[in-house]
């Protein structure tokens, strides 16, 4: 027998961590649904078809494939060894692959929203705090198994919803106490660029380089433009684009300067400044930042894109979303813009562990242990649990008559606050001793008090 | 592009079944904690070797294996053809499949108690409510993809155990409002029927008869006997012991002749007698059943087994477990006996639609809907609407400035309790106009009253 193991990258969640977990999850499911979103859940395993090619070559490589069963009955036998031979040629078959694990949030809603579309109310919008797997290679902060936690709006142009999404992120980080920048730009800023440096079709060369700023510096992204094939009076514009510096105020005066009368970057302009002046956060751990190296890599945005740094933590984005133009082409349901968020909930978590800003009360674990102490004593010490479990009081008689010290490690380990000690004298008396384990204080009370004890 | 769609036997929740669904999840949860257990999560992926060989031939077929991914590498492609082979004469191979999603809930337990012994306060009090995964046929009720509940207490033979556990079906059931029968009885009971049938090699054999009493009846169940190898008497001794009815007084008297001087009996009965005379429910829906049909198949108990009926709805058993002498033998780890219990979530929803048992406050949709007229009264509309969920009312402003009937429509196709009209000239008189949609009274109230409205 060899000794058990997790696979790499996935974990075992301890009691502690769970409710501290829970204790985000819940936060945020709860700021969800002041502003109106609905819980949806899907299945772990898609059918493979829907998740191939949705998250490019790179991407679908990484997708957990699920061996259909039964391959060795004799009806299957054939047709699995030729699908075997498909996929040793890097290529799918259903008759050795039906199904996958999910990948991320947004293709299992595209899905569903494709296959429930007239049943549902539009502008639809939903949160899904689910698991998602992912065959990457793992490392510090990089599991195989990871939690989303999204937000999306579907149906609706109106920038409305950007103003709630920044307004949800606002409210949830007050919450979790931890202060953000939640930076914004828009795509159509960044098309409008492209236009300027010779062309739309700059646009994907532009946003590769840029967003490698943050790690690799202005210098290495103009060498990397360069590489790119554009010249040099380009460059100059990208390099005054990305110096753009001051208040939001001061940036977009900057801006506007740059893209003149480009249509593309009026319009995200317009968009910008809609956001600004009527998203009026009122949260004193959030303001928004506008910011024009923002870019979101190679997705599907098409306009506002936010991104979420924690103000004094040494982490990269703990959420980012924006708005795309279609969610649900794909599966054969044209015309359904949205606009979503995510939250990146292990960075939060450790953002939260760096910072010490989970509370105290996240813990609730047992808060009084009885002690054993004999079968007339125990027994008097389970109808007290239970009165006091009616309560609400988590409680426990510890299992057997063992001897003091077994039973106060088992109240250390399980860092339980109060134990009770219902000995033969106390039983007589119709009292029990109670002590707190923190402060070492320890008393004689009736059983009431007990029962109306303050834990 | 064909239509999406999902994978047979698994299941999209929609808001109203997530919202029923956690109702349950916190009922238990809440109850679980009560008694001193604590959460435990564990990854959807365990090394296959972790599960393969727990679940018995059967079992063993019906676990959805991970491809490894990168198969059609160069590095890889060999062992992977190789491995190919093995898995169609029907072995497992770490060179194909390294991994496989979780079946239960128990055996990841064991993997997690087995790799962190040192480390837990023992006795070891867990909950776990998590999917698993079987390739089962789907049909009515089964699925692919479902959520187990657990509850298990290892390192502790103490009867206490029992008790709590009997307590938490109780107290979980009386929360919930459905009234239950905890069935019980011995695995230890079955045992001593075997010894008195022709001995303890009989055990099997009457145990996989005695367990499809429910389905098929009495005169069946000799037949199967009969077929196995059990003579006249025997069968009749074992007829005599599936009729014993009555209260459970009546019940253990009627089993205490039938096993006379048997050790194991005697044994058994004593756990059951402790187990009754200690449980003392004071649920009023909650009565316990001495059962000594109850089996529980071909599984690991050796002592106290439960069964939950739930009274009054058309549906097979709603929870179930029992004592274990070894969790953690098969993980290198002897001697770590425990007791579970399980709760079956996926029937335990259908018995509370049946019986109509949902709170009506399960819903936490959202509460009202500012219907959105314009680009100031939207503007003031917000506001309202921001300080609303500041006091945790759940408010919506429709995201566009669209015709009365389709805001109406929408309010009605998410069932939210009222809508609040706020046009130019209650923007004036700053009033809005609140319509409770079921009962369709309307008023005219202040900004100030709406915010101290009770919703």
């Amino acid at each position: 027998m060899s000794k058990p193991s997790l696979p790499q990258g996935t974990r075992d969640f301890s009691a502690e961590v769970v409710r501290k977990r829970n204790y985000i999850f819940n936060t945020i499911r709860s700021i969800f649904e002041l502003y109106g979103f609905q819980p949806l859940e899907t299945p772990a395993m898609e059918n493979l078809e829907t998740l191939m090619g949705k998250y490019g070559e790179e991407g679908d490589k990484l997708i957990f494939k699920i061996l259909n069963n039964g391959l060795s009955d004799s009806k299957n036998i054939d047709k699995a060894k030729a699908a075997f031979e498909n996929v040793l040629l890097g290529k799918n078959d259903k008759n050795l692959t039906e199904r996958a694990l999910r990948y991320d949030l947004t293709i299992p809603f595209a899905r569903y929203v494709a296959m429930n579309y007239s049943l549902l109310p539009m502008p639809f919008k939903r949160y899904q705090i689910q698991p998602v797997w992912r065959a990457d290679r793992p490392q510090r902060g990089r599991y195989r198994e990871f939690y989303q936690c999204d937000a999306d709006v579907v149906g609706s142009k109106s920038l409305l919803n950007e103003v709630e999404l920044t307004n949800i992120y606002a409210s949830a980080f007050e919450k979790l106490n931890i202060p953000v920048e939640i930076r914004i730009n828009s795509r159509k800023v960044l098309a409008a660029l492209a236009e300027i440096c010779g062309g739309a079709d700059k646009m994907l060369d532009i946003t590769i380089a840029i967003d490698k700023l943050d790690k690799i510096g202005i210098e290495k992204v103009k060498e990397e433009l360069q590489q790119r094939g554009l010249n040099a009076e380009q460059i100059s514009t990208i390099e005054q684009y990305l110096n753009i510096a001051g208040s939001n105020e001061e940036k977009i005066e900057a801006l506007s300067k740059l893209i003149g009368d480009n249509e593309t970057g009026k319009a995200g302009l317009n968009e910008i400044n809609y956001l600004l002046s009527n998203s009026r956060l009122t949260s004193a751990t959030s303001q928004i930042v506008t910011d024009f190296t923002l870019a979101r890599g190679l997705n599907y945005y098409t306009g506002i894109i936010f991104e979420i740094k924690a103000i004094g933590a040494n982490m990269g984005s703990i959420g980012g979303g924006g708005r795309y133009d279609d969610l649900t082409g794909l599966f054969g349901v044209p015309n359904v813009p949205g606009v979503g968020i995510s939250f990146g909930v292990d960075r939060i978590y450790d953002v939260m562990e760096e910072l010490n800003l989970f509370p105290s009360d996240v813990h609730t674990g047992t808060q009084v242990l009885f002690f054993n102490l004999g079968e007339a004593e125990s027994n008097a010490a389970f109808q007290l649990a239970q009165q006091l479990r009616s309560k609400g009081i988590r409680s426990e008689l510890f299992h057997e008559n063992s001897k003091f010290d077994k039973q106060f490690k088992y109240a250390e380990k399980k860092v339980i606050p109060y134990i009770v000690i219902l000995g033969s004298k106390e039983l007589e008396e119709k009292k029990v001793n109670i002590k707190n384990l923190s402060t070492g204080e320890q008393q004689t009370i009736s059983f009431d008090e007990l029962l109306n004890f303050g834990f």
